[in-house]
């Protein structure tokens, strides 16, 4: 079958959330005046991500949006680095660095010539508010945000993928995800999806020591879009 | 409060189904060697929308795609019209004749003025992959493909303009109905929706006699996106 439509993990394989969050937390410590480390902080707030999902993956909580599994990490976050200070508006803002994340140099050139040739569409754990926003700051071409809000189960859960593809009138086969980590890929693949890595070695750290290269025998791998979109013929 | 995003109605605001429908069944006419009125095959098929979206609406039937309803309606339409011969491959590919809709000759020039002030998403009933298609061929350049199947409510029930909304992280008040029919934007703007009606007075008929103009006090009445656009300093 033939590759119709990229469905794109975003945090890490299209934007850089650590450098991202890292830039919003230094802003913010001019603001109030402190000194954190705001490397630290970004992490320590994307080290809550999974557990979240997870309460509502097990069924513990029923499924809400990511900005607002976000939002209550923030506070947590928040306390854990003692910030203090900030009204429900401020951290409201603050919540919303996700929408503001910038891609990695290679995207938007890499994406623009992908979609001359397929449907690009994001399958991504974050809200359909997110994408948008951030899609419309950064010029990023989507096709179409789906993912884990309109499909109502986060990633990896298989309906995440398999409502996708349905969404796009497609066979499974016929879509392949484009994802920085081997988990992703591997769970899209037991769907039926095809599957490129696209190498993020910084994601996380300068000294990463896992997701740095592709796992298993993928469809492809690339280390930029530009360089998938070479292989792609595009 | 300022408008963010604007929601449009799809068939008959953005592309002109009579038309497109016609041309492809005198195509579909040439191929098989028959004559037929494609005209009046166009406004059958059509007219069999609403019934077939009622079942959905009233509850008779769960909710399934536009797609699945095209594909009913144009079964019974064939039928209706005596065309006889095509094999269920020959009937989808018919039915995917809404996937090619032509737009109007305003609608490009006009949406792409129109994004760089506004979120630009789909509040159609069409499905997703319709939409994603049609958009695709015609370069109509959405930020979101929301609308009926993601809401999986059809218009005029409130859930699909609250829900589209919601997904945007936007109150009502920030989204913007565009749509050619009075009956559409009378709904959205009950849910709080603010309203712009875009002439299309030949969508059914050279001298259709009815939707020819705004019934009502919208924000805003235009002959088409262009001027709305320039009405909206775009």
């Amino acid at each position: 079958m033939t590759i119709k439509a990229l469905t794109f993990d975003v945090f890490g394989t299209v934007v850089d959330w650590r450098g991202s969050i890292a830039r919003e937390g230094a802003a913010l410590g001019r603001r109030l005046g402190i000194e954190r480390d705001w490397n630290a902080f970004a992490l320590a707030w994307r080290a809550r991500y999974q557990p979240a999902m997870q309460r509502v993956r097990s069924g513990e909580i029923g499924f809400v949006k990511l900005d607002v599994l976000h939002r209550m990490n923030l506070v947590d976050t928040l306390a854990e680095f003692e910030i203090e200070g900030l009204d429900e508006a401020a951290i409201d803002d603050l919540n919303r660095a996700w929408h503001r994340l910038d891609p990695w140099p290679d995207v938007v050139e890499g994406l623009t010539r992908l979609k001359t040739k397929y449907i690009l569409v994001t399958l991504s754990n974050g809200n359909v508010s997110l994408m948008v926003n951030m899609a419309k700051r950064a010029g990023l071409p989507w096709d179409a945000i789906l993912g884990a809000e309109v499909a109502r189960h986060y990633k990896p859960q298989p309906e995440a993928y398999l409502i996708t593809a349905e969404m796009l009138g497609l066979q499974p086969e016929e879509c392949m995800m484009v994802a920085a980590h081997n988990g992703d890929l591997v769970a899209a693949g037991k769907t039926g999806f095809r599957a490129a890595f696209v190498s993020r070695p910084t994601e996380y750290a300068a000294d990463q020591d896992f997701d740095i290269a592709a796992e298993n025998d993928y469809d492809f791998a690339a280390d930029s879009f530009t360089d998938l979109a070479q292989q792609l013929g595009c």
